[in-house]
Formats: C-alpha cells, sequence, structure tokens
C-alpha cells in the first residue's frame, strides 16, 4: 500500500490554493450510515470569508440526495496517483457499490461534519450546505468549507484537470509573478 | 509582433473542453462606446445546453457594472504567451487606462454581442447574461455562451492556473482514459 500524505490544519480562507486552478475533486458524503463518493469538475470558489464555494451536482446522482438531505460533505483533492480512482467513481453509482471498498480507499473521520475524509487525497475540505437556493433551479449548491485538512508536501501536488471526452490534463510547472502583483491584489 | 491563433466556430455545448479545467480567463466588455478587459479565476460551467457558465465579478471591478449594464461580455482564454498581459490586466482598473491599447491587444467585433474578441487569445466565447438573480447576493453571474471561437492548434494550449499569491500553475501533460468511461459519461 502507497503511504497516505499526512496533513494538518489549513486556513479554510485560503482554500482556493487548492481549488481556484480547477482540479477534479471527490466528493465524500455520508447518510443514514452510508457513505458515498463522487467524482466533481464543476465547481468555483465564492468568496473568501466565509470560505464558500459553488458547485453543480447534478440530481441524477446517488450523492445528490446524500448531500441535500445531510447538508454535508467532504471536498477531497486527488493527485495522479488516484487516477484510476478518479475515473471508477465517476464511473460509477453509490446505489449498488460501497466506493470506499471498490476503490480502496480508507474513510476518516472529519472533524466538523459526519462525512468522511478520504486518507489517500492530498487535501479535504469539510463543507456545510451554506445555500441551497440554486439546488431546484441549476443542481446548485453553495457550501462553507469549515475545515480543511492539507498535506504539506508536494507543495504543488500533481493535480488532474477534466477536459471532457476522457481526457485529463495534468498540473505543470509553477511560474510566479509575485513581483508583479499590487500587495493588495494578493 | 506574434501572430495571433486561427479561430473557427466552435459548439457552444463544449466550452466545457476549455473552462472546466479552470483556466485563468480575460473578460472583455463594452458599454457606452468603451470597452475593457479583467482578469478572472472564479467560474464554473453549470450546463451544457444551454452552454452556461457561472462566475463571480466582484463589485469593485470597473467591468462589474459594465458587464450588468450591458448584459454581455465576451470570456477569451490566454495562455501563456499572455502572462504578462494576465497579471497587468489583474492590477490595473479600467477606469484609468485603456486596456487594449496599455497591453498591446487587439478588439475584434464579436458576431452576436457588443463586447470585443481578444484577438491574440486562444478562444473567445461570446455571452450573454443569462441570469442575474445572485448578482446582489454573491456577485455572481450567469452567463449564456451564445458563441464560440477556438483555434485549431494548439490542441492543448498551455494555459495560466492561478492559485492565489501571484503564483500560477500551467497546464501540463495530458492524460487520455476515454477506454476506461461508460459511454453516456463522456
Amino acid at each position: 500500500m502507497p503511504r497516505h500524505p499526512r496533513k494538518s490544519d489549513f486556513p479554510v480562507s485560503q482554500v482556493r490554493r487548492y481549488l481556484e486552478p480547477g482540479p477534479i475533486v471527490l466528493v465524500s458524503s455520508k447518510w443514514r450510515g452510508k457513505t458515498n463518493i463522487m467524482t466533481m469538475g464543476w465547481h468555483t470558489v465564492m468568496e473568501f470569508t466565509p470560505s464558500l464555494v459553488g458547485c453543480v451536482i447534478a440530481d441524477g446522482n446517488h450523492s445528490f440526495h446524500m448531500i441535500r438531505d445531510s447538508g454535508e460533505c467532504v471536498i477531497n483533492l486527488p493527485t495522479t496517483a488516484l487516477t484510476d480512482a478518479v475515473v471508477g467513481i465517476g464511473n460509477s453509482s453509490g446505489a449498488t457499490i460501497d466506493k470506499f471498498r471498490e476503490f480502496g480507499l480508507t474513510a476518516d473521520e472529519a472533524r466538523e461534519v459526519e462525512a468522511p475524509l478520504i486518507r489517500e487525497c492530498h487535501a479535504s475540505f469539510e463543507c456545510r450546505l451554506h445555500d441551497d437556493a440554486w439546488v431546484d433551479r441549476y443542481n446548485f449548491f453553495v457550501f462553507e468549507v469549515v475545515r480543511a485538512h492539507v498535506a504539506a508536501s508536494p507543495k504543488h501536488p500533481e493535480t488532474l484537470h477534466y477536459t471532457g471526452d476522457g481526457v485529463f490534463m495534468v498540473s505543470g510547472k509553477i511560474i510566479n509573478r509575485r513581483s508583479k502583483f499590487r500587495p493588495e491584489m494578493l
């Protein structure tokens, strides 16, 4: 078994560091004693404080009602070490299988929510449903990240970015333009 | 001067190909005869048909009122060839400068909207404001992409993905897992 990332607390107001570049994420949930995981690519940071993330969860997903009814989830950040799990989770349904068991993932206890953290992911963001007013209109959920767990190393994890049609872009090199930013824009 | 990408019509229902991986984009607008450009990183695909994109445009931006009042914009996809422009545009205000002139960009006429296309970008998506119900609540705009222009080459442009603090991740290698997808999931 590969060693899993060692995570520590991370400021919730800075989750844009990981979510703004558009990685595919794994959303874990728990409802009435059962857990589930879904793959998600349609999400955006919406605010720093409170730390808000908006995302589309299609109502055909088994996770849809689990997340809506529990009002919670965990957004987990997988790396290329989990590519097969990301694809498998996105192409199966929690209605018929236990995704943690099927894909060899470990459910760790979260601190603020009942939904589990996925141990093998680089980061896990515990979320509470902040606004469900657009769930009926667009399947659009606004979550507040209430606690964040992030691995210190590697500093720039190799994340997966979906482009449709079964193709992923993998995160590449890092360029720093900090010196060109006005301080208030950082 | 560098040659600019040659773009052709692209199906609006497939703009996820370019937007889902989370690139920073340049949003161009026009209102009362003046144009402007802003840098944007908080956006998500919301639907295929109609082709909907949701995004946060902070009300402190000069573009905010131009886009809200005109009900239009163009979302343009820059590559690393435009890194300096992306940073400069994000750290200046259209209230005091003409961003097309200042950053050496060319405003081309769009087909469906008054806002201009940015010629030097890899792709340009003409947008009409589809839903402004959450502009007051979250500065959140839902746009419909009504026409898309995309360069055929390179197939995988080197896009910029912002991580905060002046640091960008550049799109990296491509991995294809098409054979592992259920047909209806592609």
